[in-house]
């Protein structure tokens, strides 16, 4: 061995040792944000404060308004560098009166009450309810073969359940939830009187899950409601006995004038860059059956604890740390595109946006969405780091709702993905609630988020 | 290129189209596996069935009786090719009568009752109970720093927490049970009189978990307890106030003569080498406090799970692969012992055993008792394969405690790694029930079994 080989390779060999002393720090650092949010347990604490002291917060209603005064004074609390609202115009539907249901059928000597909610954005039924008879299809497809005689006047049941043969559950919702979205307006086509669409779940119980639907102008509205799958399955098996039975339901929703609202903002100035920002996000709107704890109370809390992490930590980001807690992602998305629009000509440079808006369930890894060499780069480099943690699915496609708005302005966007199996459990239901929220797997997604940001902002993403 | 270079390389390539052909069958049929598992949810299903009618299957108990009849039931409804039971002699401790436990000073004008449940394998206190001054420890490291006068006639209480900043729970309970093991032992050696112990568990809640005890023969045996988390934070409040209250518990446990019991084994023979075994296994037995679904029913339905999804889909192994739902592992560990024994002289060549005994949660990835080389082997060819379906870690270390007993006997011997957040929230307490089991996370665990057996099977072990 000559004596230049021999320096190369110990320059080589030292490289190699500064290299593997940034990883130890760098795995020290992590370990440290999820150690630190397992122990302190914060973010299940903000969870509670968001869900007891605000209740549901869907956008425009009271609720909404004090959880946008509640994080704005946590985020104050933690000593953000600054703290403001960002104003934003809110779609503001109300329920009005619990709904009422019921199946009646005189051959079945059947009348029984059954479970259901209004869809969110739809119309009310008028003070007397609809009544009339019901056709079943499995999904829009199965609509489109029907013929309009066999729907004029009737009530259209959407009943294509979950498919339970997928491993991850967000396909399934994906693919059965064409049917809330659009089964109002496909079934006016086919001149409908109302529309009753399975809930949005794995399991068979009796909660009802709302979720939004959509009209347009060209066709006549009619009533949506969602019925449990417990009470879905009642229902088809009685029609399958007596095609003739009818289907009641009323309901007294309504959309009334747009709203003022916000989203709520907090961030750490970077050290050496403060115009470029890393947005961390959830959504701090929900539907108004419950207090939301996992849909999105988790992705708000999530994001909190990652500036309150880098805070007790004593560490100071070189990029900005934003976090957004945003309005309106339920039923409208007016808080994300509001931020976007801002972001545009703000003069600053979005170099990510990390969100959390799929539950506070163990996680898993990030779904992005980011260009293949970008993603060669997070898998290569951050993977190994992030695996220790149970953090190594990076192939999932897609970033939230609300940063997703920000495609174009932020070349890093992703979503914390967190183990799925129970979320189509609570999801826009009555009973998604604090206490069925497990706090540890709660803050393990906080752990994750804080070490996502963390190697954003120490590294750049090599743009 | 010439031409011999040409020929090599379209070998090569031929090589790798084939290597390419296989992986894809191999990811087909393991995806077949888990989708048929989560939706048909027949092991879901055969908990229910072990729970319910079998309830609480602590060894020599009826219960436990049951659920070996039930499972060699099941067992040969599922058409295995020889359904057998395994005699096993089994320690047979019984509870008797509900514990009471109260904290009771005067100074403080405190008379509370308080959740504790004997620990398995307890001596009783007899019909007056016992009451006695306390002195708290931080588990057994403290109780060897005491002075001896401080203990003598008191009760010790057993006061370390979960250490909540670990990322998995197990470490945790690992940390943490020493006390519960070796509590009442050590206390008695510098005279204490009786033992009470915090449950073993991640969250302040009113259960108390019961778990295994170790006695010496040298030193007198004096009764143990557990106590609710809630409850053990109660108590070292009131000792931080008054140093003199008193403590009161009385059980009636006792243990009776060893009881006649069983393994429960099926199986499927191999086509090729019927000689050859691959073992899959839970454990039936479980604590006396609830049906015990997550420990370990779910080990047990998961298994035979393997054997029916083999059936179901007409999959043929070439190995034998022996389904065995271990008795006694919680009090004594005889099944395990038994089965090891008999396979030492049984002429046949045991080539894997697998475990599932951490829960029915969303499985991550196996832990390992192999050699480095084998390791290596299954990280680089079936980890591939595996992670598609989430199943990724397979860093750790050991068996379970019933395959365990096969070491030196099975090359490669591993335990189902599932999600642990959540296992300390419902092990060995009353209420560990089918309820408080997800039957997605259930069959996703099975789908991953079925699916490392079958890589196992179809392509050895490299030895």
């Amino acid at each position: 061995m000559n004596y230049t080989r021999l320096t190369i390779l110990t320059l080589f060999l030292s490289f190699l040792s500064i290299a593997g002393h940034a990883e130890n720090t760098d795995s020290l650092t992590l370990a440290r944000f999820f150690s630190t949010a397992l122990k302190e347990d914060k973010a299940y604490s903000d969870l509670h404060d968001i869900c007891k002291q605000c209740g549901s917060r869907l956008s425009g209603s009271e609720g909404a308004q004090k959880a946008v005064e509640l994080v704005k004074k946590i985020l104050i609390g933690l000593n953000a560098d600054s703290v403001w609202l960002q104003d934003v115009m809110v779609p503001h539907w109300v329920r009005g009166e619990k709904e009422q249901a019921s199946i009646n059928s005189t051959t079945l000597k059947l009348k029984q009450e059954v479970p259901v909610c209004a869809l969110g954005g739809s119309i009310g039924t008028g003070k007397n309810g609809i009544t009339a008879q019901v056709i079943e299809v499995k999904g829009l497809g199965q609509l489109k073969n029907m013929n309009p005689a066999d729907i004029k006047g009737k009530i259209v049941f959407y009943n294509e359940a979950f498919d339970q043969s997928l491993i991850e559950t967000f396909p399934a919702y994906g693919k059965a939830v064409a049917q809330r979205w659009g089964g109002a307006m496909e079934a006016a086509r086919y001149g409908a009187v109302g529309v009753v669409v399975r809930s949005m779940a794995q399991h068979i119980d009796d909660w009802p899950h709302t979720g939004s639907m959509g009209y347009v102008d060209s066709v006549t509205k009619i009533p949506a409601v969602a019925i449990s799958t417990k009470a879905a399955e009642l229902l088809s098996e009685s029609l399958a006995k007596d095609k003739k039975l009818t289907f009641f339901f009323k309901s007294s929703c309504e959309t009334l004038p747009d709203a003022r609202s916000y989203n709520v903002i907090g961030e750490i100035k970077g050290s050496e860059h403060p115009e470029k920002i890393i947005v961390v996000g959830g959504h701090l709107d929900s539907w108004d059956l419950s207090e939301s704890a996992q849909d999105d109370g988790a992705g708000v809390v999530q994001s909190i604890e990652v500036l309150r992490l880098f805070k007790t930590l004593g560490i100071r980001p070189k990029n900005t740390i934003r976090v957004v807690a945003f309005m309106n992602e339920e039923n409208g998305s007016k808080g994300g595109e509001k931020y976007a629009e801002w972001a545009k000509t703000s003069g600053e440079k979005h170099i990510a946006g990390i969100e959390s808006d799929a539950g506070g369930f163990t996680p898993r890894g990030f779904s992005l969405d980011v260009n293949d060499a970008l993603r060669a780069y997070i898998i290569l480099k951050w993977k190994p780091l992030l695996e220790k943690f149970g953090i190594n699915d990076f192939d999932g496609q897609g970033a939230g709702a609300d940063v997703g708005h920000l495609q174009g302005i932020a070349p890093l966007l992703g979503e914390l993905h967190p183990d799925s199996q129970r979320y189509f459990d609570f999801h826009h239901t009555g009973h998604d609630t604090w206490e069925n929220c497990d706090d540890r797997e709660l803050e393990l997604g906080a752990g994750a988020m804080a070490s996502f940001v963390y190697l954003i902002d120490k590294y750049g993403i090599g743009q």
